[in-house]
């Protein structure tokens, strides 16, 4: 008996002196002993959350690779579409937008005489009748702020023949108009404190009316990166050599990106979208809206960096100028009015500092208020890109008026925070993501419509 | 001089009663008045975290649209490309797979058989050559074993066209034979511990060595949704009705869902690829690959839903079973490793108990022994795939062998934690990711090459 006790635990390779449970190989170790919900069971029945962060690497890994099978598609079937020599921008283009550069900021100046002559006239016929006077001086402020949108604007449609370029004069014509605006508005009010000796803000004691009209001052407000005039702004306190480089290269490789990835990947995808376009084929359309979609994101998104950060900031530091909000965190936005308050500061301080609080002070409601700022902004916009492009077709003029509904619609949502923030942002970066790829092709299509057919 | 001073006033809309200050409609109100930094600059220089939790949501926007782009693409050129009739299965091939279904759980009676048998002649036959007995009825297991998974095996190979009908009857029989071989291990330790007397867990108690030989005892392990033999499991009060019909509902929408998917997405993507196989065109191949790869994830994830928690929890709801882990969070793994361990409860637990942990005791380092369990693994994935594809070309067998360097390359990037785990889990997913497609259009070409050339 004992012989066969030993040859079965030799067998089973049982060593005598060990511990008998330990001494088994374990293929009866209990397993399955107590009872356990799947975690999918769980979470459905008892609503608890789930850790699904995992998931998250692989939509990332899925978007990178998804967009990496589309650098491989667009190269497959186009190669490198690049045009190395030129962007296609003819001669007479190029002479028509240095004179223009040159003449828009004379408005400024323009600004500044109207002022230094509004306020020589008023101290000397401080008898006569100065109400009128002031009228004048204010209606040539307006003229001159009008003037500097409208020869422009008439230079661009019926001289300019790149919408690169057009864009590019109009952009700078509406900076300059907007810091004539300033100019003119705020020096109104400063004459209008100085003659009747009302106090100013303390800020301004350095350099108080009228001596702010002085040349070096207005060349400040010229080149510093705001739209908005003081007398006086917080100032950085040297320039920074390693900074200015820094900003420097970013604008270089980021503007390459930006031309790379519109050359290469978004003018193909224009460029077949526009048969379909001619023989209605929406869904085709549609597909092609969706693909440009993701170029044009990155493109915008790049654009925002190079103007926002690396050249406001580069003319800031070159200028110590000390105030860098020049956006804040706008994509964490939780609506879309958020969104407009956050990603433009200085277009955003100018509207309020010049129309939105003013409007206010004059009795308008907020939503009013609001709606004007935002029928100017739009105003503006369709300006630029429907000049620039020489189809005021409007498309952008609606889009910038549809950001009030939307607005309104997601500010409720935001207020909710925590899910709804999030519902929020999604909306924001939903309509922003298929809004700007639409208007994009909108414009191009005109485009072609006009000078390929 | 007062007359002046009221007429500038009233022009400004400056009321006399009014604080002077707030009467001026703002605009020099000083907007610039401190020192700011602009966000991203000051993370580049201080390293302070931005947050970009809003990008992600655009991250999630974009993966959505761009897959919904592929849908309309993929309708535009196929439309509904399903072929509702018939999955194409041969009529042979239907009859040979409910023979062989049949007769697959036989190999559990015969374990039955062969232990009853043993324990039988053991009892009996107590002062002869115990030794050769014992060796002789592990002999007889393992044939019954190896029987189970060899006349699948050539069954298939000869007789079975359809891939679908062979990857049914193999993954059939794997199960079998592990459920087979666990029976036949956990007896011998039972059967040894009973005839020397040595304890067992209390956990089996209620069902005794030899009792736990009885045919209900046999039916219930047969069903049970676990690999591994416990003549006692946990189990569950009652049949949730509800929770039944619910398990049915999913396993039927999302068998649907994949089948959909597999026929409308991921065939036209393999058929296209073949030509360029052929040409070996690899450029136009990665792309195609990176193309099957969104579809094959989704397709796996709804496959191991409905496999691990609806089949799997519906098995165990009707037969009572109590422990119903059959997968953990393994889409949080931050090593390969650990999406191994966590991923196939089931196969996991059945390694460990009958393989790991024994060669382990047997004196065999952690390492080799990972190493033997790997190679056991990719054996059986080589052999349910390369033989219902008929291509037994050893590209599964040298994934699943690959996972041995990507365990050991992930495992201490999850132990460093935080963004370790993260890195970890990426190179997990991206291997997962990129892995499967690879494996499904190289099995689809071989399968191409025998049959359609």
């Amino acid at each position: 008996m004992s012989n066969v006790k030993n040859r079965i635990k030799s067998s089973v390779k049982v060593p005598k002196t060990d511990n008998s449970k330990r001494s088994l190989q374990g293929h009866i170790r209990p397993v399955h002993q107590n009872v356990n919900v799947s975690i999918l069971s769980k979470a459905a029945s008892t609503n608890s959350r789930l850790d699904l962060h995992g998931f998250r690497n692989l939509a990332y890994i899925m978007l990178i690779c998804s967009n990496l099978r589309l650098l491989v598609e667009n190269y497959l079937n186009h190669g490198f579409s690049i045009p190395i020599q030129s962007l296609g921008i003819p001669r007479d283009d190029v002479r028509i937008g240095i004179y223009c550069t040159l003449l828009i900021p004379c408005h400024l100046l323009l600004a500044n005489i109207i002022e230094r002559t509004a306020i020589k006239t008023l101290k000397n016929k401080k008898n006569t009748s100065s109400y009128e006077l002031w009228t004048q001086f204010a209606a040539l402020h307006a003229i001159n702020e009008f003037a500097c949108l409208a020869i422009t604007t008439l230079i661009v449609q019926f001289y300019v023949y790149h919408p690169l370029v057009g864009t590019i004069l109009l952009v700078h014509s509406v900076i300059l108009c907007l810091k004539v605006t300033s100019y003119a508005l705020a020096n109104r009010e400063l004459r209008a404190a100085y003659l009747n000796n009302l106090p100013v803000p303390e800020l301004y004691r350095s350099h108080p009316y009228p001596s702010n009209l002085a040349f070096s001052n207005l060349v400040y407000f010229w080149w510093a990166p705001t739209l908005v005039y003081q007398p006086v702004y917080p100032r950085s306190p040297n320039i920074r050599i390693t900074f200015v480089l820094r900003c420097i290269t970013e604008v270089c490789v980021l503007s390459l990106g930006i031309w790379f990835l519109s050359a290469q990947y978004a003018t193909p995808i224009l460029k077949s979208s526009i048969p379909l376009l001619n023989t209605r084929e929406y869904a085709l359309v549609f597909e092609r809206l969706l693909k440009l979609a993701s170029v044009s994101i990155i493109v915008w998104l790049m654009g925002f960096v190079v103007v926002f950060q690396s050249m406001l900031n580069l003319l800031a530091e070159i200028m110590r100028f000390g105030d860098r909000e020049f956006y804040k965190d706008w994509w964490n936005s939780g609506s879309v009015s958020t969104y407009w308050r956050l990603w433009n500061r200085p277009m955003n301080t100018f509207f309020r500092r010049h129309i939105y609080f003013p409007l206010m002070k004059r009795g308008y409601g907020a939503t009013s208020s609001t709606v004007i700022v935002f029928t100017v902004s739009a105003i503006l916009h369709e300006l630029v890109v429907g000049i620039a492009t020489h189809n005021l077709i409007g498309v952008a003029f609606i889009s910038m008026m549809l950001q009030i509904p939307l607005s309104l619609a997601t500010a409720p949502l935001e207020q909710m925070r925590g899910p709804g923030t999030t519902i929020g942002n999604c909306i924001f970066w939903l309509s922003f993501f298929l809004g700007q790829p639409l208007n994009i092709l909108l414009y191009y299509f005109a485009w072609n419509v006009r000078y390929q057919k």
